[in-house]
């Protein structure tokens, strides 16, 4: 794993010097990515240098390194990423300064009574004089955190600050992480039952497979609100929109394929799903997992083998999370594939387009918070109670269209992208309505 | 109940013209509060004029007779309570500014992981780097929403935002109100127990009397972080502190009394229990419901008749919710009295000073909100795992000793106040670990 941290550097007004201190840094192979002088000292400047290296480095080689130069010296050093989630990434504040015991006896009491009574008279006055319906439960129960596995929810807590973090800076959502003890799908399902009056949406999160799928369609049945579990639709939302720009450009049109997926966990279910919904002629799929290929032949899949996939398969989609999986020999001239597992995917790009594929691209490319952000804003905004798959492929032709270039979606940063999926959404919802 | 209220008047640039606006309104009897030229125009100015007038005034009165002026007229109006409310008044907001992909790839992955990994490998890192030690859950059912009744979690809403923004402003804590529709006591200590890993402590917040003992009682039980139920023990801390400055002043000493309280809900039974751990050599109590009585006797009170205890009391508080139900003929020479019920008290002090008191104060003087910020801001700096009587006490004192002239208390915006209490209640937790 990479590791991005900051070495303090002391060293004296003399030219050369940090040249040198950068050459030790080249010679172990390690990565620069930025130096700046935060002290100048009489006779010595202390340098911050940032830098990127492996974690299978031993760094106090490099310390060592730098301190036998004897001219320079090493005066500390902290890892960005740390320093980054020091006091946590999110924080509830309140969006009116209270200043005045004027503003404290309207926000509340004794002025505060006016607007329960407002909102007991009509309920739907929520949406207006309150938070509620602007704010987003992430839930998670910590049994498939990013590619760590069930590390347990409060290992979990960092992730789930980030979502927040991120709708809070993309599209103005109040992302609230509620942590669950919990596997029992049923006591999950109860939970967040029970807390749903507190939030205008669910977000499930880094829940495993297969228990997230049951968790998912009981809470959508049961609640009035829109439940999402980004694993599986976040990452089919952004991998539809690949693949509308990739075959756009290549001309082909997605529904007269033979779509393939191999891995038929969260994501790989997701994705099955979404392009079933999309109109593509036929989806099969690959699991080593029986219950998983009963799930996609449930869903209108069909279900085979990895070998008789790839060569059935106009266009394949990879999250089985086995590196080198796809073998050479197994690439059918003119295939279009995205293997999608991170960091080291089933088959580089690279050899399947040596093989005749006609495209290929890894998981480097599908970042799936460019869906979730964008899909909430408009299915808030819109006020409706499910999201349904019209609106994931309103997101993902909207993702599409915004892609620049040779990139196939838009950059995970760009808030117009965000603005445009949730203009979509809420439009979908609307004339759904 | 009172209503403020801004008018939109428009009037010509002429000396007079305002000065009969606000004669119309004094002839009616209606507060201003405020005169401001919002914009001036050419030959018009648009006053914004704040006015507060009791809601059994039908405003169209107002409005007509200003427009007989001729000269001026009302063009618009609007409810500052309402407008203060618009939106919501919390929101969740990323600490740390995403504007970068180098930003973005350590908040979220693939720099979040480690951070994950970290808290995996020694679970006490949660509290340095994430926000969940100095978050709090705010936690209703409806059942007892201020003076308003059952009125339901969501129409009870603006008072946890409130609560939730009072934290923010003051000492910086994330509070999150979670509404639960569900009346049923252990399906609600159930349910704040499965989420309880998402928050450093639990607010309980306007849960109706006699339930709210035993939530509050088991979830302490089960839980190993702070349970607090306001409504009990934030009353009981401001009106102990109270207490404690009126007697200092008195030169009498609380223990030596006898302390009688009538009304034994919530804030009465917080009451006494806290007075009975305070050390107060006697604690009568009076009710008409027989549970109540029979909960003060099992905590060590004596539960007697509202007569015998106004013979016997030296110290009186009354949260009955009854106005007047104190006579005038029942004030004992010499009592302490302080009758809570806002807005009409159990006996109006003036009348009680007149009966022999040496001291009476009512509701407007105790604001509950000078205790819980202070005490969960010093609970969770501490780490500690239970709120205890003896921070209480801590933070009463701490509150006296800061009240200032004729006061019995600092003012509820005092933010030093508030810090004050944290520093009282981290030492007293700090001594008891």
């Amino acid at each position: 794993m990479k590791i991005v941290e900051i070495l303090l550097v002391e060293a004296p007004h003399q030219p050369g010097t940090m040249a040198k201190v950068l050459a030790i840094i080249g010679e172990m192979k390690i990565t620069v990515e930025g130096m700046n002088a935060i002290r100048r000292m009489h006779k010595d400047t202390v340098w911050e240098l940032t830098i990127e290296y492996d974690d299978s480095l031993d760094m106090q080689v490099l310390v060592d390194k730098i301190n036998d130069l004897s001219k320079a010296k090493v005066v500390g050093k902290s890892d960005r990423v740390f320093n980054r989630h020091k006091g946590g990434k999110i924080k509830t504040q309140s969006s009116i300064a209270i200043n005045s015991l004027e503003v404290l006896r309207d926000v509340y009491t004794p002025g505060v009574a006016r607007v329960c009574q407002a909102i007991q008279a009509e309920p739907k006055k929520i949406r207006k004089y309150t938070n509620l319906t602007n704010t987003v439960a992430i839930v998670t129960n910590g049994t498939a955190i990013l590619g760590l596995g069930d590390i347990g929810p409060e290992a979990g807590l960092p992730v789930m600050e980030g979502k927040s973090a991120i709708f809070s800076e993309l599209v103005d959502i109040s992302g609230v992480p509620i942590l669950l003890k919990e596997k029992d799908p049923l006591r999950i399902i109860e939970t967040v039952e029970a807390i749903a009056p507190s939030f205008g949406a669910i977000l499930l999160e880094d829940i495993k497979a297969p228990e997230c799928f049951q968790i998912e369609a009981e809470l959508i049945h049961r609640l009035d609100k829109p439940v999402f579990h980004d694993d599986q639709h976040g990452t089919a939302i952004v991998v539809l929109a690949a693949l509308l720009t990739a075959t756009r450009s290549l001309g082909v049109n997605i529904k007269d394929k033979t779509f393939g997926l191999l891995g038929l966990g969260a994501a790989g279910m997701g994705i099955c799903t979404l392009m079933l919904q999309y109109g593509v002629k036929e989806v099969l799929g690959s699991d080593i997992n029986e219950n998983a290929l009963k799930r996609l032949r449930g869903d209108g899949g069909t279900p085979m083998g990895l070998e008789e996939l790839m060569q059935k398969a106009d266009i394949v989609v990879a999250t089985t999370g086995v590196k080198g999986l796809i073998k050479p020999e197994m690439i059918k001239e003119g295939q279009i594939i995205m293997p999608l597992t991170n960091p080291d995917p089933e088959i580089e790009p690279d050899i399947a387009l040596q093989q005749g594929a006609i495209f290929a691209s890894d998981g480097k490319t599908v970042n799936n918070m460019l869906a979730f952000p964008g899909l909430f804003r408009g299915a808030l905004d819109a006020g409706t109670d499910k999201i349904t798959h019209s609106m994931k492929i309103a997101a993902a032709e909207a993702l599409s269209s915004l892609a620049k270039g040779d990139a196939l979606v838009p950059s995970a940063l760009d808030k117009e992208a965000h603005r445009t999926v949730a203009r979509a959404v809420y439009d979908c919802a609307t004339r759904e309505k």
